[in-house]
């Protein structure tokens, strides 16, 4: 069955095109949007299949699995029995309360051996991985040659084009990932790191308190339908590990999480009684599902605990409260931290990538760059260290409520501390004076992070602070983003951004309505606010708009000068001979006035 | 009669208190926001009489004339014969299709002998006028010490607190303005400068497509009831004398326009028309309104215009097309620059601020920062020097559609070159690929050019370059502009800036709801997005919301840990005795749960 609840389909005027590698037999997915003026311009694509009208969409049979042949070529990897679901795993629900289990079982796959299969222990054998050739490919967005070579990149390195052997070396530097669990073979690899595309991530998830299964599936095929690069699950409450199947069988970006979550639903919520043993199962409980990458908050350490003190906000990352609590009520280092080689031995082995958590990050912006967030920082660069030298990717979280003034001493202590690990970071936040509208006051932070190097950028909502964000808060939130990380994009001069900018003012320039909002990032809310005040189809050729009018677009008043200067030799004798050409008074008579001659 | 369409009555737990002066007989408005946990706080309130509870608010009749008398006072103006209002003026418009006159006529006041009343002139004579002292009480928003000194101010001087004789210094050395026809009675004065509070302004108007005159004063009252600072009234079309009369009689803040479009509607759109003849006397009949800053473009030089040929949106600003086009068919300068010392002979009568339009600034991340743009910069600076030699207030008109790596070079070319006039800004816009969303691509913009030293942002809604805004775009637009005046105050270091943030921090901490709605800048949307999912009483007092919901408040848990570490002595002997403390784990029974024991 093809759930009426998946938003599919393709975006306007866009098809699904695909290209192929010269290494690996892959099919790399981009978007073409079919223009009126010039021709088709191809762009990233983080949707999959759902946008493809030639895909068979059955969320009960999930995505097809691409990637498993991959692993099996270099027989480093076997099938395992799988851990038994327990009654735990789904909060104890029962009956009509408990979500049914995804449909189809396959037992997963793991590393023999004990060896990592980590693609950056590929990467440092010399090995380009179908991953990294799919990458490489992905990242060019088509492009053959640099569009434009203009930007500030504060030490970026950005080729003109990205090869394979490129993104090998920038993995095997640690300063890129690819989240790509080997369970999770219905994955359309992407790479996270300050020399390519600034990324998003969208967080969804059930709370304790609101929301079901499908809704969390078409909020994530909502989420990468506007352009989410990777999707973090963050339910609570009952019945994540079968949501969770459900999500990541039908997910064609990679999937993060949380293990603690779940961790301490299994413990009933009683920070206390955490302990390593169960949270090593869940880590292979959810390894064995796929999730691609792990926040884990083993830099929250006992004597960072007294630096919060203070703080007009606390703690307010969910991870760090809770093992702050532990930490203070054991009077001990966290299971985390003093298990971190443990933990670096599952990740290993399924090629789980960490998202080094930052508990500590600052709620407020009074709280920011205090001791607390940058002496976690620095434990979190330690961390990457022996993560690496178990040939474990690694990403670093950072920010939250930051003044604009504050964002780049977050970035160079980063970059510093974390020996160049991608910083994956929570807007920031430049004010907090704004509830309803933090979408907007993080995607100015979020922006310059992004430009000054941070490799993603995790959303934030009208919602937040205010309740879980419901489908149009992921809309907004995602759009908010990507605007964002674009606009860093532009100011790193990345070869290939400017090129969709440069689109879209021609067609606004030539008064191409269609091209203009085919090409934005949103095209429906485009073109229905252009629509609200001027429906007729003779608008969308019309060379004016309800904001000035006829008589006072000065895009038309500037064509109608360049046309006169192309009638002319040069501007000298220009003035004479104007007068013979027309004028560019249009009588007005009411919204149908056509002003083209 | 009180039109039942304009928005009146104070904002949630809100209340009108007025401070007075010490030099002179004024009554400062400011907003006081009652909260349940701790004093009130007060705000800076640019809404005008319109929240004020006492206040008579009938269209028909206009605001209180509170300025009328400190001129008198000075002597040094006079009431004279209005210049009787002519059919052109209107459009032409007749019977049903004319908006009516303004019921109440005023002799418009005129400077008596060809002196020069403007505050620049009253400012560089030593004299502290009751405008210097209003804005001096208004910008320390009932402060009476600096809350709080960090940040980067890139060569700005906050003081700890606003004195009259410090406003006055800014005048007199032209890094300020205080935006105020002596016409216009009705205004509550406020100042715009690099060394103040940032600004920003709303656009309305009615264009020839669209909009009555009950709109736009309905658009001004809602513009100003979210914050804007001054608001420009760009319509065009027929009625815009008898709706600017409308307009200014009812608004609390500076109105500015481009007289500009008026004079082109005068001679029927036809731009090579257009002479200083008619153009005089549009001045003229809007100084004698009481306009507070008109927009002109005299920058835009025969010159300029080839430097314009190769962009990709060519010219984007209205006024700046309709002058190249002027300067091109006549072979000549604009009339404009030849006529400015005659142009600012009339604003120095009226005390009518100048800004300075930029005609020739970029429509595109392509067009950014070119040749044209700067070019202008640079005659905008020598227009300076010369309006201040006539006793005219100066403030410079810029941006457009900037990267963000070349926000910074706008603002430093613009001190350098325009000799610290105030500047003020649209957006920048930092990306073009978001038509809907150019609220949030410009705020981004916005922000960062305000905290580089930008006086007033002019605000851009959801709605640019897709139509003309509506009431909801207004608020949007307004909203995001004031989230990003006040990032980039606090960047800044504004010494009372973080009050606010702080403020709304501790009630976020605390889990006071219903002061976190009313600290923020939009409490009706923070409080239905709230109450979407968390409807009940209960929940305003709530220790969650329904993001985390009760079990994973990381704030709950952080008060958990600071009530255990305020029994204990210290954090060495705590774990021990934490054990002793309750659990933090609520069993979870679905919205209605209540974790609060």
């Amino acid at each position: 069955m093809t759930s009426p609840k998946i938003s599919t389909g393709p975006l306007p005027a866009s098809s699904k095109i695909h290209l192929g590698g010269s290494l690996h037999d892959i099919r790399v997915p981009m978007r073409s949007i079919a223009l009126t003026g010039e021709p088709p311009l191809t762009v990233y694509d983080a949707s999959g299949p759902y946008t493809d009208p030639d895909a068979q969409i059955d969320i009960a049979r999930g995505l097809p699995d691409i990637r498993g042949g991959w692993q099996r070529l270099r027989g480093e990897v076997a099938p395992t029995a799988a851990r038994p679901v327990q009654p735990a795993d789904n909060g104890f629900a029962t009956g009509a309360r408990l979500t049914p289990a995804f449909p189809v079982r396959r037992d997963p796959l793991r590393a023999t051996g004990g060896r990592a299969i980590t693609q950056l222990a590929y990467a440092r054998a010399g090995i380009v991985t179908p991953e990294m050739e799919f990458v490489a490919i992905r990242e060019n967005e088509g492009r053959i040659a640099a569009h434009s070579r203009d930007g500030e990149g504060f030490g970026a390195t950005l080729p003109d084009l990205v090869t394979p052997d490129f993104v090998r070396a920038e993995i095997a530097a640690g300063r890129a990932i690819i989240p790509a669990n080997i369970n999770h073979r219905e994955l359309e690899p992407m790479i996270i790191g300050r020399n390519f595309k600034v990324k998003i991530n969208a967080n969804i998830g059930n709370s304790a308190v609101t929301s079901s299964m499908e809704e969390e599936i078409e909020k994530m095929v909502w989420a990468i339908r506007w352009g989410a690069d990777t999707v973090m699950d963050l339910s609570t409450g009952r019945n994540i590990h079968n949501i969770r199947d459900w999500i990541i069988r039908n997910a064609p970006v990679p999937i993060g999480t949380v293990p603690l979550y779940q961790a301490l639903e299994k413990v009933g919520g009683v920070a206390e009684d955490l302990g390593w043993e169960i949270f090593r199962d869940t880590l292979i409980e959810q390894a064995e599902q796929g999730v691609d990458y792990f926040t884990i908050h083993a830099g929250v350490r006992l004597a960072h605990i007294p630096l919060t003190a203070r703080r007009v906000t606390g703690i307010v990352s969910r991870g760090g409260s809770i093992m702050a609590k532990w930490c203070l009520h054991h009077h001990r280092e966290s299971f985390l931290y003093d298990r971190f080689d443990e933990i670096c031995e599952i990740m290993r082995a399924f090629d789980v990538s960490f998202s080094l958590g930052d508990g500590l990050r600052p709620g407020s912006i009074a709280d920011a760059n205090d001791a607390a967030q940058f002496a976690e920082l620095h434990t979190l660069g330690d961390l990457t260290r022996i993560a690496w030298e178990r040939d474990c990717q690694v990403m670093i979280e950072g920010p939250g409520h930051v003044p604009m003034h504050k964002i780049k001493a977050n970035m160079d202590e980063q970059l510093k501390h974390c020996h160049e690990a991608p910083f994956y970071t929570l807007g920031p936040l430049t004010t907090d004076i704004a509830p309803g509208y933090d979408h907007i006051t993080s995607a100015i932070g979020a922006a310059m992070i992004g430009w000054f190097g941070t490799a993603m950028l995790c959303y934030v909502t009208p919602r937040e602070h205010l309740g879980l964000p419901d489908r149009d808060d992921v809309k907004t939130g995602v759009i908010a983003y990507k605007l964002a990380a674009h606009a860093a994009d532009l100011a790193k001069g990345h070869p290939g951004a400017r090129a969709r900018d440069d689109a879209l003012s021609r067609a606004r320039f030539e008064f191409r309505w269609q091209d203009q909002f085919n090409i934005g990032l949103d095209p429906d809310t485009a073109r229905a606010m252009h629509d609200e005040t001027l429906p007729a189809e003779a608008h969308k050729v019309a060379h004016f708009c309800s904001m000035c009018g006829p008589k006072f677009c000065s895009m038309k008043i500037s064509h109608d000068i360049r046309a006169e200067a192309r009638r002319q030799q040069g501007l000298t004798d220009m003035a004479e001979r104007f007068r013979e050409g027309g004028a560019i008074y249009v009588p007005v008579a009411g919204p149908d006035a056509e002003p083209v001659a």
